[in-house]
């Protein structure tokens, strides 16, 4: 039996790390997780995801060769193999995971930002196959973005383009903190975390009755929230629709800086189907300029939450083997 | 002797049309204007514009062949050759004025967005001969934007990429009303016309004197108001201040959208140098996230006001003679 080459593509969200073992035709082999949130070195959290990397490999029958690990990663440069300042990870400062990373194997590392590799998956493997121009937007415990203009991701001088969770939804300090230092950034409201902060002033302003109200901030999730807007929670509703409606905002500016086919909702909130598109969508129209109108599609990933990122951040050692 | 080949470019701005006719190297070997707010009907002022265009050739001495005219204009679609609904310009619709153009010539006739006209001027003959990823940011009349990422221009899915004069300030409606029909662009506080308004709101509210306080709105223009804030004028300088406070606020966005090398300021207001580039600096540091801070350089264009447009509207023909 020949043997199957096969990439680690590993993606990093604020929460859980997924990584899968992928082929050459996007066939995820075997995956496997850990939580982010449980290391507060990087050193040790990449000693044991490396390992984790190491034991999922038993799961997978037949024989492989792992040719690279391409990682996605909040913040992440991919001319330096860097994470700098992630705002929603445990560890501060320029982290060189790539380097880090190499400490176990003498393999290619790549590093980029989780969104771009999320929007590389999307073109390889899910919605964005038959586009030249797009965008995705990642929501989870952040929010990521990625732009590919002319069948090419955009990287822009210094490899960081596509950090629209850190533009400002209106100017001005008094606004809500955010982990990167400033005020009012986009994720701050469009996030698994952005949500349930809306929640909690919407549920302090309002005499509604919730059955959200019986739950702390920490125990409240975007799952917990989906679901009771799903029974017809007034409080849960709200708290989707003002998100939706940031959301909707701030893409009518993403339109007007490259005018995209077509912008992708990937992670957590989207799965939020039509309690987020809908006010998404007429927010996003009602800012658009005429000339954009009705003609920008929005639409969900075509890739499980987990794989686009995965997918993407693997290919980019397949990349590097086409060059 | 022999016949040298030229583009006439074409440069409509709200105010003038400015034109030139520029050989292979970018000489403009002759140019001329007329006022593009003269004419209501749109068929007058392209046969106006032509004729123009023709008496001005008989200042050239030497003997010339033109090959095409390239054209820039505020939403100018270099895919469909119209321009479509233009906010700042007479006329309202779309517009094909690449083909009324061709009722007076059978030569090729090329129709692109003013700023991205600017912007291909600055790459070939400007201060971004060396770059790869930059903006360039149009201050006349309105606001226009032309991005370059890895050497070329972006167009987007429709060809109307970059249009961020048309990108609202902050949520909701109780802002300044844009000639777009919405309420609170970025060139209703950002350009000649922006500066105005903001003036006159300024005079408003303060009791200071000011030598502008007996201009009316009609007469008052930018460089009015930056020679009185030359002298001191307190109002004046207020004006350029919260003007370059808004822009720099915006910018920050452009850089988290696709992080370039630099970003270019072109036209009338770029004039007033410091009085509009400190406040625009370090407004836009301030709302930079870390990882962009102190990398993203802001720069007058290299160009005169009318020549980058002018020559980068030429550009379009000679590229398709290259093809």
């Amino acid at each position: 039996m020949s043997v199957k080459q096969v990439v680690v593509g590993i993606d990093i969200g604020g929460t859980n790390t997924v990584f899968g073992y992928v082929d050459r035709d996007g066939a995820i082999l075997a995956e496997d997780r850990i939580k982010t949130t449980h290391y507060d070195e990087i050193e040790v959290y990449v000693a044991a995801l490396y390992e984790k990397i190491m034991v999922t490999r038993q799961k997978i029958e037949n024989s492989i060769e792992i040719i690279g690990f391409g990682i996605g990663a909040p913040m992440g440069n991919i001319n330096k193999g860097t994470i700098e300042h992630p705002a929603g990870l445990p560890w501060k400062g320029i982290i060189p995971l790539a380097d880090l990373f190499k400490r176990h194997t003498t393999l290619p590392v790549m590093v980029t930002n989780d969104a771009n590799a999320a929007a590389v998956g999307e073109m390889i493997y899910g919605g964005a196959r038959e586009m030249k121009n797009f965008v995705v937007i990642t929501l989870g415990t952040g929010l990521g973005s990625g732009f590919v203009i002319d069948g090419k991701l955009v990287y822009g001088h210094d490899g960081f383009a596509g950090e629209i969770g850190h533009t400002a939804i209106r100017p001005g300090p008094s606004n809500r903190d955010c982990g990167c230092g400033r005020k009012g950034c986009l994720e701050t409201y469009v996030s698994a975390t952005g949500l349930k902060r809306t929640l909690l002033k919407i549920m302090a302003d309002s005499i509604q009755p919730s059955e959200l109200r019986k739950y702390s901030f920490e125990e409240l999730d975007a799952e917990l929230i989906h679901e009771a807007a799903k029974r017809g929670d007034y409080i849960a509703r709200r708290a989707f629709e003002h998100t939706g409606r940031m959301l909707g905002f701030k893409l009518a500016d993403v339109v007007a800086h490259t005018n995209p086919e077509a912008i992708f909702l990937f992670g957590g909130l989207a799965l939020a189907k039509d309690l987020i598109f809908e006010p998404a969508k007429e927010y996003m129209e009602e800012n658009l300029l005429h000339i954009y109108k009705g003609k920008v599609k929005l639409l969900p990933s075509e890739l499980s939450t987990q794989n686009a990122a995965v997918l993407g951040a693997s290919s980019l050692i397949w990349s590097l083997k086409e060059t």
